[in-house]
C-alpha cells in the first residue's frame, strides 16, 4: 500500500526539462545536417563533436556508421524504407535532445517532407536544419568513396544528385557552403549558433 | 583538394570512447529493468534518474511513455512486433550508452532471448540486467492502471503473467525484490552498482 501511493507521488514528480537543463548546464537540440553525398556532413558533424566535447558539452553524432548497421539494419533503400529511415532517426534524435544532449545528425535526407516531419515532432526552436551546401560537381570531384563514379556507371540506382532528386532546404537555420569554408569554420558556425541561441554556454 | 585531404585526416581522428569518458567523467551503461507490469520498473527508473541527476550524472530513461508513441508507434503487440520493439529499444539504448549516458530502460521485456540479444550487441560489461522481482499476486494487488483486472476479464489478450509467459532472468546483474525494498532503496541499489563498477563517480 505504501509502495503504491509512493509510486503515484513519484510519477508526479518526474524530472522536468527545466530541471534537467539547469543541472546539466545545456539544452538539447538536434542539428540536422542535410546535403549531398560527399558534401561534408559527417566530417563537419564529427569535428563539431570534438570541439563541443572539448568544452565539456554532452554531444552525440548520429550518422550512417551507427544507424544503418544497428537500429535501421532492417531497412533498404526503397522510397518507403528511406522515409522510415529518416522517421526513426528523427525519433531517436528527439530522445537524445530530450536528454539535453546536443545531437548532430548527418544523413543525406534529400526529401523536404521527411525533414519537415522531424521538425514537427521536435519542441519549437530545437530543430536546427543545417544545409551542407556543395554542388554536385564539387561532390563528384571529391567522391571519397567512389560512389559518384559508380552512380554515373549505373551501378547505384537512385543516387541522390545523379539519378534521384535532392530537395534543398527552403529556410534552413544554417547554411554551410563547404566549397568556401574549412571544416573548422563550418563546425564553428554550428557552435556559434548553439551559443547564440542559448543551447550551450559561450 | 585541401578540403578532401583534411576530411580524411579528421575521419581518422574521431573521438574515442576513452576520450569521451574522460571528458564527461562517466561511462555509458544500459541498466535494463525487466519485470511484470506494475512490478515497479518505471518508478524505480525515474527515481534513480532523479538521484543520478542530483549528482550531475547525464542519465536518461527509456520507457513506454517516450518509445511507444514515438519510435515504435508503428508496432503492435504481435510476437514479431514485440521482438522488434525490444530490438529497437536495445539499439537506441546502445547509442545512448555510446554517448556515455547512463541509460535506464523500463519495459516488461518478458522473453529471455530478446534481452540476451540486447546484451550481445552491447560492449562487454555495459549491459546491466536488472530483474524487478514482484510476484503476480503483488502486482495484481497494486494494479495501478487496472490492467490485471482487464486481463482477468479476458479484455487484454496475451497479458504477461496472466495469459502470456514471463521468463525471469537466470543471472541478472541486479535483482530488486520490490515487495521488500522501498523505491529509494531499489534506486540506490542501482546507483551503488554503477559506482562499484566504475560507471559513475562515488
Amino acid at each position: 500500500m505504501t509502495t503504491k501511493s509512493t509510486n503515484i507521488t513519484w510519477h508526479g514528480a518526474d524530472v522536468t526539462q527545466e530541471e534537467r537543463q539547469n543541472i546539466l548546464g545545456q539544452k538539447g537540440a538536434v542539428v540536422w545536417l542535410t546535403g549531398l553525398s560527399a558534401s561534408g556532413k559527417s566530417t563537419i558533424a564529427r569535428r563539431a563533436e570534438q570541439l563541443l566535447l572539448e568544452r565539456g558539452v554532452t554531444v552525440y553524432v548520429l550518422d550512417g556508421d551507427n544507424i544503418r548497421f544497428g537500429l535501421n539494419k532492417d531497412l533498404g533503400f526503397s522510397p518507403a524504407d528511406r522515409t522510415e529511415n529518416i522517421r526513426r532517426i528523427g525519433e531517436v534524435a528527439k530522445l537524445f535532445a530530450d536528454a539535453c544532449t546536443i545531437t548532430l545528425t548527418a544523413f543525406i535526407s534529400p526529401y523536404r517532407a521527411d525533414r519537415d516531419r522531424v521538425r514537427e515532432i521536435m519542441p519549437a526552436g530545437t530543430f536546427v536544419e543545417c544545409y551542407v551546401n556543395a554542388s554536385v560537381e564539387l561532390c563528384e570531384q571529391r567522391d571519397p568513396k567512389g560512389l559518384y563514379k559508380k552512380a554515373r556507371a549505373g551501378q547505384i540506382p537512385e543516387f541522390t544528385g545523379i539519378s534521384a532528386p535532392y530537395e534543398a532546404p527552403a529556410a534552413a537555420e544554417l547554411e554551410l557552403v563547404t566549397g568556401d569554408l574549412s571544416v573548422d569554420q563550418a563546425a564553428m558556425a554550428i557552435i556559434d549558433y548553439l551559443v547564440k541561441n542559448g543551447f550551450i554556454k559561450a
